[in-house]
């Protein structure tokens, strides 16, 4: 069946049902509230404290191709760059909108597995789908916005412009799957069975690192982002918002073993500038990080220093401490 | 100077910087915020009470078309229909949130003129642009997130659930005039200027009716939801969560002068299905309704009643009690 079948009240009404049936009712923020799917707005019970939000969209043709995303991890990964982003403040992520644009010939059925891939992501997050829109457009679009609160004592949380002289900048992770998972269903590489399957969830199905954003904050970490336009461009970002400098040894930068191995000579740059693994970077002492590397549970990995020369810079050295260039720092969108 | 010149962070920037500009610092929104554009989410301080969130997108060729919306009230009417739905909660918008989709052609001064009809609208109500994200996309699109609190004593709140029978159903304003304006740009009829002066201002400029949803919570009023689909529709809304039946004298609808005078013989359709009016549709004893006449500086009309009788239905008479059929009963998006 087709949503102009359906139509706009029952494809909302079936939505609301299947949301309803998912999503687990002891979870706090469903606890907490009000009204959900159903009314003008969603509405739950506050708290003190900080409150944090943020939304992202993906857009057909632009962000996915529905040639290589199925919709269940459409509808995963439309979440999980919106809790990234929680993440990347060291938040606790609660509640989710979600604004749809979808052709009229668009299989119900795929809409279902859209959310199914929202809805379980949601769950291991406690996270309450509460409301959104849909509306009939030419390309599929997916709007999500996820409110939550600052999990640290007294509002912490990281922020982009908290990274001082003297810090090292760390990672969690490795880096350069997702981008390499993009090129293989662009380009329809043929690899291995592992690789491939590794490389398709790293760019489908990124999981974004909430409780390690959390742990961070507790651990006294002041600066973060999530790489998601890519480690140097983010980076960069930091630099710019906390006016200093970068130094990074590229040596360092913990690449995906399957990249280093499938995609030998772009392996770096891959990790570098691919953009989309959504792991945190960050940058403390290196007393923090030591104790950061010891309670997160993936992998955490200094990869340079920031520097108070060249505000908005990010330098690239070898190990020898020689200047390196890669090609491109990043994508922007509107570049052409 | 086209949005691929200045590349995605450029107009982050530059948007940043406009709405900082633009936004009164003295606002509670603004007293209260941590962190604003420019970080992996927005942050401000909490409260106790019932928070609101609500969202809607208007896509390019679906809600608008750009030779007949200009972007300054492109920009107006995307954040509107929010604070319109936060409004119907009877509530007090406070943040939003913006995620633009927009063709890499598309020029630098109409997405400031986009921006500037948000912030105008945003500056009338003290609402605070936090936030967003920018995407290069075929067509335009933009989906605004708002957020607030209830304004009532305990988290008080209009809802579509609480009509009851023998409620009266009022609406304040008057309706048809935003439909009217669309089929007069859609169909580029030639009315004398001041009939165009308003049809326009209503289909690209409506006002969302936030004073007046807070004032009804303080009345006592119970149940409401804004007209958005459609008089007809949107009642419809409010008797299916309501379980309850609604009978509406169609004598009584008040249809904006303009269209009685220059629609004659579409004018109750117009105003009964046209939608879009963004009034508040609401239902509570007759003598709060009398209050509300009195509060409130807008016109309040009684249009009919709430029955316990065919939950869901909206039954039309006229002034004799015979029923009436109007074509269509709004429209829904996906409905071919």
């Amino acid at each position: 069946m087709k949503v102009s079948e359906l139509g706009e009240f029952g494809l909302i009404d079936l939505l609301a049902e299947m949301v309803s049936r998912a999503q687990s009712k002891s979870a706090a923020a469903y606890r907490k509230l009000v009204i959900g799917i159903g009314d003008d707005a969603a509405a739950w019970k506050g708290a003190p404290g900080t409150l944090l939000a943020t939304t992202d969209s993906l857009f057909q043709d632009e962000h996915f191709r529905l040639s290589t995303t199925p919709w269940y991890e459409l509808g995963w990964k439309a979440l999980a760059v919106n809790l990234s982003d929680i993440a990347a403040m060291g938040g606790v992520p609660e509640y989710a909108l979600v604004s749809l644009g979808l052709p009229s010939d668009t299989g119900v059925d795929d809409v279902k597995a859209l959310y199914q891939g929202m809805l379980d992501l949601a769950g291991r997050f406690e996270v309450a789908i509460v409301g959104g829109d849909t509306c009939r457009a030419s390309l599929v679009s997916i709007t999500v916005t996820v409110l939550g609160s600052a999990a640290g004592r007294d509002g912490r949380m990281l922020t982009r412009s908290a990274a001082r002289p003297g810090d090292k900048i760390a990672v969690t992770g490795t880096l350069g799957a997702a981008a390499a998972g993009m090129q293989m269903l662009e380009k329809k590489l043929q690899l291995d069975e592992e690789s491939s399957r590794q490389l398709r969830k790293a760019f489908l199905q990124p999981e974004p690192r909430v409780a390690e954003g959390q742990q961070l904050v507790a651990l006294g970490v002041k600066a973060g982002i999530d790489i998601s336009d890519g480690l140097i461009s983010d980076l960069k970002h930091v630099c710019e918002a906390s006016r200093v400098g970068a130094r990074v040894e590229v040596d360092r930068i913990p690449i995906a073993p399957v990249v280093k191995a499938r995609f030998s000579d772009r392996a770096l740059a891959l990790a570098a500038t691919g953009g989309e693994d959504y792991e945190l970077l960050f940058t403390a002492s290196e007393d923090v990080i030591g104790r950061a590397k010891a309670a997160l549970s993936c992998p955490v990995t200094i990869i340079g220093e920031v520097v108070a020369e060249g505000p908005g810079n990010v330098a690239l050295v070898d190990a020898q401490g020689g200047v390196v260039e890669l090609g491109k720092s990043g994508w922007e969108h509107f570049v052409a």
